[in-house]
């Protein structure tokens, strides 16, 4: 009884709402996993690809959440979800919404709000891969909200990727989302700029890669990183190995190197000037890392 | 013969000038390879805990670039540098240099044609790694200058870390060096902003680092950029699987969750401006890796 039930319910039906490249993807994904997935999207034939797959587009809103327990939504933001299911009139009452796009904790707090109301139970979400790797292993869902959605369609949520709960408080898997894609854009932002730095004097991308992305990022900076969490809880930061004040003169030179290679310079003179703050809040003998006190703080 | 001379080469006398953090670990490192280590630095002491190791401090700086046939000098900038040693009058004639502070490209350029002026042997250099990796396994050190410098001394170079020799241009090392720094404060910066961000929530540094540093980095940051280089050469951005407008939403939900949680905001902004500032210049469909052609020049 049990494992039937459990492998029934590893293929429940599911409803995916929303067909830009990422919901495209969790809606292949659940069909690779033998969900009977309906989908729905404004501008149609976006699934049409995925006809061989089995994938049943719907012709409303309406049919398209009352044809599964539960539906999952990845549109663009929140003001789209109120927009697209308020559309449906009352179809959604007493149904399970698992809402999966990028937004602010505000806006989740209000979307478990406007779910509240309508009698909906409801998950916030968020989806921290890019498409290509949803539904591979080692892809990481972030989950919060009601426990008991979580918990009920966990083995759907799992066909997805590996779905991890954060809390009661809905906000929790937005602020984490915000919080994870900040260091990738900062990441991103930092390798391209680093690539168009060596890029004026002829390196190629793939050539500077092999040291920064094949050595650098994986041998020297993710140890670097992995040491330093305890130091940021404690808010003690020793400069017995790198003062902030010799990181500014790095960063000056940095500063510098962009001015004299002709690219473009805001980022490093941002860094720099973070840096110049959190020495003039005294910090010049401490390590790097003290920047943090800089960053937990709306600037004055 | 050959491999006596090759052993005694691993071995050969080294000075080392400059005993910041960094030089202590240069000298501590070669100390303990069995080279014969002579110190100098400005303040006088710094060396005393290598005593056991048989560290020889010299009183001058014209006793300590005779003491070897090889000085390492890493003090604080170029002008440090050029001070130090036109201290010693013409003690420095003859002699091989390899440099290993920070500074711009220009700098190098300047620091190679001082060298030439005064008949030093010169190579430039730069190490990418913080202290307590300098003599481990996975270190690496770039040179650029000399390549008889570099291939006579190769041995007591590769006693620090994997010496790397890109090319005759002296300002290379130097270049390498701020594009891979400018990528580790970008990833730090990130990450410390990530975590005031989770931080606003109360959840701790180690444990949003399990996921930020334990999961994200590794299995889904490090993995995207490595598959992006080729594309950077190309110039070319396919969104299909995400568009710059996309992310352009996302750094606004960025930007504004920063101020929902009173945390600093000058960096989200700078990122979200980068991003709209590529949609600007005609982008908006491409993928996000396009912010590398605002990279690539300065702002106008
Ligand atoms: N792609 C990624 O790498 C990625 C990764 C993680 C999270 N996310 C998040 O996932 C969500 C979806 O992203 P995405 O990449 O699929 O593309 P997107 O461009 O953010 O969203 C496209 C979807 O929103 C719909 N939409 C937009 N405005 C609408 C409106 N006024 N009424 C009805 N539908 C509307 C589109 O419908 P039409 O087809 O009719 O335009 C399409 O279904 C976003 O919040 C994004 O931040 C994306
Ligand atoms: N620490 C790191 O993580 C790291 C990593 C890679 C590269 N580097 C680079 O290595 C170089 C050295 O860095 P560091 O961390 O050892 O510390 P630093 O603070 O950059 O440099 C300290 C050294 O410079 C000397 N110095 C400064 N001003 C001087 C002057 N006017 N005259 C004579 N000597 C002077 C200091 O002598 P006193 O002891 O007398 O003050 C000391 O030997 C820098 O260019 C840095 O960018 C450092």
């Amino acid at each position: 009884m049990t494992n039937d039930q459990s492998a029934s319910a590893r293929q429940a039906p599911v409803t995916v709402v929303g067909l830009g490249p990422m919901g495209l993807a969790l809606a292949g994904t659940l069909l690779d996993h033998g969900h009977r997935t309906t989908v729905w999207n404004r501008t149609p034939g976006k699934a049409d690809h995925l006809a061989s797959k089995g994938v049943r587009p719907a012709a409303t809103v309406a049919e398209a959440v009352t044809a599964s327990p539960v539906t999952i939504t990845c549109l663009k933001d929140y003001d789209t979800m109120f927009e697209v299911f308020d559309s449906a009139g009352d179809a959604l009452r007493g149904r399970v919404l698992v809402n999966l796009n990028s937004g602010t904790p505000k806006e989740a707090h209000a979307a478990a709000g406007w779910a509240a109301e309508r009698g909906v139970s409801y998950l916030d979400g968020a989806i921290m891969v890019p498409p290509p790797m949803v539904g591979q292993p080692g892809s990481v869902f972030l989950y919060s909200g009601s426990r008991e959605v979580f918990d009920e369609h966990r083995a759907t949520l799992a066909s997805m990727g590996d779905p991890r709960y954060l809390g009661a408080d809905p906000g929790l898997g937005v602020l984490y989302n915000t919080a994870l894609l900040e260091m990738m854009y900062a990441t991103i932002n930092g390798y391209l700029h680093a690539t168009a730095l060596v890029g004026s004097a002829g390196v190629s991308a793939v050539e500077f890669a092999e040291l920064a992305i094949g050595w650098f990022l994986p041998a020297a900076l993710g140890p670097m990183l992995a040491a330093e969490a305890p130091v940021l809880d404690e808010g003690d930061y020793p400069g017995d190995l790198g003062t902030l004040e010799m990181n500014l003169n790095a960063l000056e030179h940095i500063a510098r190197t962009a001015e004299e290679r002709g690219v473009h310079t805001d980022q490093p003179r941002l860094m720099r000037e973070i840096a110049a703050r959190a020495i003039a809040d005294g910090h010049g003998g401490k390590s790097y890392l003290a920047v943090y006190e800089v960053f937990k703080n709306a600037a004055s």
